[in-house]
């Protein structure tokens, strides 16, 4: 264990210790590249350190006729490289110069001549390790692929600069979000991800399911080892009634003890085949049925199981018992979207809050909302500047103006209005506009993009387009729902005040047409301790997009899953 | 909107400045009752103050002849309660006496008399909401019911002491996990739920599908409406080959060119519901099959798709390509183990870093464990104590010693030899100890907890006996693996370096029986530029249930999912 060319690990420790603090990576001899090129003197002022560094090459080239390479370097702790310079004379530099390369080296931090565009760059003294990549073979070999192209290649794609940015920017987000709450004294509840309960009483969901691989199994087995024959299960019943008449005969005739019960025992043997084959013969190849239906007691959970499609109603059940949730956790649609606006599998913030109202959702919604878009700006400022080049130039403006301009708030009967007027002003829309409609994306961004030109929150919606636990205002007409609407990607976020009245709850269900019965936990918390209460919902990955601009949320997520496509 | 008996907003939080700080919940116009008595003075320094406070009642006793009631109301912040003193001149005493009544209270905190057991308390002037709970319904009245119990009613049971302090619990657990690698540099990696990749090549996996749900659809609509039988498809053909005939005679007769287009587009019509009919009659009730298999190309993904069983192999892209990375998510496994330590849905912890070896994966490993430790002393030891008196007293003594204590590091040889000298010395086992054999939970416990009283790393374990992915050891027979174990719970923390050149672990797939194809990708990690690396996996239950003392795993996660059971 361990390499044999490490130094003792004090040595080490002491050729990276830069004003009494360690630059190197806390658990490996590495120091990472953001430790040197994202200084605020870009690194000029560790001239002179012996260091260790470790990454992917991004390019690299041979100069004075072979004589030495510079190497770019990146090892994902930040969108610059490292400019690294080995002579020939400490490596075969064909090898390394090739992108995608592996390397790890020892060397001194120079700053370059004059007129150079890096603050720093290491020259090499020792290479450590080479892992080499031939170009004729390597997938990803250019640095401009398009990002459709790197679908195809998603255990590759994160070395490129795009999908790296997207990943610090995906884990600067998540933090961010862990910490909002955190802050503002949530407790982050794990809801389930297999459920019993659908929470919307719409959506395709996929099924979790262990009935097919058993039946597959039993399937298998039976072909191996057939199951008995009719004629298979007489003759074992012959054996068994003959074996009887021998024990009675050999009783009759007073036969010995010993004979008796060797009888006896051939008789219990035969028994027990018997009961086997007749075990046997009921398997029926195929998944387990019963009056035509399929068996779910058969099941894994003995009954029907899904994967979730929102944690809300689970996680009301610890705001109505510890006031201040959230959730994080991915969820599922099993819908055939082919957009570039839906999974079948993303991520969803869900914060559930006791003794709160409408107002206070939206408070704490466009909080979080303006708390992400500072964090983003504070803490990744050079990968929005790769996103502002490579995708979108407005995109660090528009988390500027998020973070610091007070979100709009309309009743829906007022965006009616306002969509109306365009309408009579000239402006076209694909689908009419009028007063009980569920808005279209059309609708939602020609609002927040062209009237309002910041986010914009659109509250008390017609019950008829909304979820059954919404709260129903006191015009009996719409309910205490809200959404929020921001540039680039229309809706960001959806929640409500929730209906706590049991009555009211009970009598909603059943206008949607719900059946009680799977409803009656829910309804628990209304009979027992009810509280006003509300929350909302956060996709993931429309934050990501919004946030960097990318098109396509198949790019924003390490592992896309849609129809036809689930990779690795 | 709004709750109508709200005061301006600037005068609720004028009531709750103290110190210049808002005590009030940022999202709603409650004190959390933490911000009251969790304070170092127990909260007597507030008292004058006017606030709003709600929670759940634990308990409740009508004094002084009904005159007034005494209150104990928690609210799930902290695990201790406030006490509200309500005069029968304000509300309907009997109604918020009982356990489980929800209220919201607005009032002037005061000091007790002399010889109370509280610092604080709130003397009622207006009781804003009362959510009432008929003490002969609620099914949880008691404060004092078994956690196994409790497990039948999931969505209550966060009203409960132990519940809700292990809420707080996991919840700091989880938040110190994201802090401890976010302060470290690594990425937060969302790895896919769904999968078509098996990490291990074995254990039972949950299948994720949309075919059964398909077929049922469609069994449903043959059976509405049932398929064309042969007869209706032939009489369709008639009418084709008839219609044809009158376009032909009409074209021979030199019909009008009204008439001929009136008979071809008969003609198209006949050929259209033909072909409408012979698709129906294609349909078979049922799973799509294809050569006596199911056929997966009609599934949702195109293909077999799994919950996973672990995120590693999926990190293991990322950290090769931005050197440190985590991830925390659900994994799922279809075992029918009905013990105290598994669940079929739990949450695991997967660090993966690049440049670094099975040393830096201990060491990592270990900082984690004990970060975790310190962060409940620092974060949550109102609710340690409580765990210290209701379930295990020496819980907060484990976690000091943790927290403080070097592990010890030893080789599975080594780890065997003092197993088999304890056998000597007169232990008994269940299971033999011989070098080559997996530790049972027996033997790791007895390390951990009889031998060394403190956390041990046992590492380089007999290849035969580990997954495929671990590097080779020199002496050809064991692998660069590592398990932690601890009191209380045995294996915490397993991990490995991985096997990163790329001919080694080609064969050892190829040894293992495995077939190459599915891991053509995973051999990309090692075919372009390879890098050393490493990686662990915690199972974050366990690490709850090591924290809190508590027996079963049912109890530590919110909504246990095992076989048989589903609950929400």
């Amino acid at each position: 264990m361990g390499d044999p060319a490490t130094p003792p690990a004090s040595e080490l420790a002491a050729m990276t210790i830069v004003d009494g603090a360690s630059l190197k990576h806390p658990f490996s001899d590495r120091v990472p590249v953001r430790s040197i090129v994202c200084r605020p003197d870009g690194g000029a002022g560790l001239a002179g350190n012996r260091i260790r560094a470790g990454g992917w090459v991004k390019t690299g080239r041979e100069q004075g006729k072979g004589s030495f390479a510079f190497l770019e370097v990146n090892d994902g702790s930040c969108p610059a490289n490292l400019q690294v310079i080995v002579d020939a004379g400490v490596e075969e530099l064909s090898t390394l110069v090739q992108t995608g390369t592996c390397v790890s080296v020892e060397g001194v931090l120079k700053v370059p001549p004059e007129g150079a565009k890096q603050k720093i760059e290491l020259r090499v003294e020792r290479v450590l390790h080479v892992g080499p990549t031939d170009p004729a073979k390597y997938p990803i070999p250019k640095t401009k692929l398009s990002l459709e192209f790197l679908r195809d290649h998603v255990h590759l794609r994160p070395r490129t600069n795009t999908i790296s940015a997207v990943a610090r920017i995906r884990n600067a987000l998540a933090f961010a979000t862990h910490s909002f709450f955190q802050e503002h004294g949530f407790l982050y509840v794990h809801t389930p991800i297999i459920t019993t309960s659908d929470c919307e009483g719409a959506g395709e969901m996929f099924q979790a399911t262990t009935l097919i691989s058993e039946a597959e199994k039993l399937d298998k087995e039976l072909i191996e080892n057939p199951p008995p024959t009719e004629a298979d299960v007489e003759a074992a019943r012959l054996t068994v009634t003959q074996r009887g008449e021998i024990v009675a005969q050999l009783k009759a005739s007073k036969a010995t003890r010993d004979d008796i019960s060797a009888s006896v025992a051939e008789l219990k043997v035969a028994k027990e085949n018997l009961s086997r084959l007749v075990e046997r013969a009921k398997l029926k190849p195929g998944i387990p049925k019963k009056d035509g239906k399929i068996d779910y007691t058969q099941d894994f959970f003995a009954r029907q199981a899904f994967l979730t499609v929102s944690g809300q109603l689970q996680v009301e059940t610890y705001a109505c018992a510890v006031t201040s949730v959230y959730t994080f956790g991915p969820t599922f649609r099993a819908e055939h979207s082919h957009t570039s606006r839906h999974l079948a599998e993303f991520w969803m913030v869900e914060p559930e809050i006791a003794f709160a109202d409408l107002q206070d959702d939206m408070n704490c919604a466009e909080a979080y909302v303006k708390y992400m878009c500072g964090w983003l700006l504070d803490k990744c400022y050079d990968d929005m500047e790769l996103m502002a080049k490579l995708y979108d130039k407005g995109c660090i403006d528009r988390l500027r103006m998020v973070s610091s301009t007070p979100f709009e708030r309309i009743s829906y009967t007022e965006a009616v209005r306002l969509l109306e007027e365009a309408v009579k002003g000239g402006k076209e829309f694909e689908k009419d506009v009028e007063w009980g409609i569920d808005l279209a994306s059309e609708h939602e961004r020609y609002l927040t993009e062209d009237i309002f030109k910041k986010p914009v929150i659109v509250y008390n919606y017609p019950k008829g387009i909304k979820a059954f636990y919404m709260r129903l205002n006191d015009d009996s007409k719409t309910v205490a729902a809200m959404d929020i609407l921001v540039p680039k990607v229309g809706e960001l976020i959806g929640g409500s005040q929730r209906e706590e009245r049991y009555e009211v709850i009970q009598r909603r269900i059943a206008e949607m047409g719900l059946p009680l019965e799977p409803y009656e936990w829910y309804l628990d918390l209304r009979r027992y301790g009810t509280v006003k209460h509300c929350g909302f919902g956060l996709g993931f990955e429309r934050m990501v997009l919004f946030a960097t601009g990318i098109d396509n949320i198949r790019d924003v997520i390490p592992f896309p899953r849609y129809p036809g496509r689930a990779d690795l």
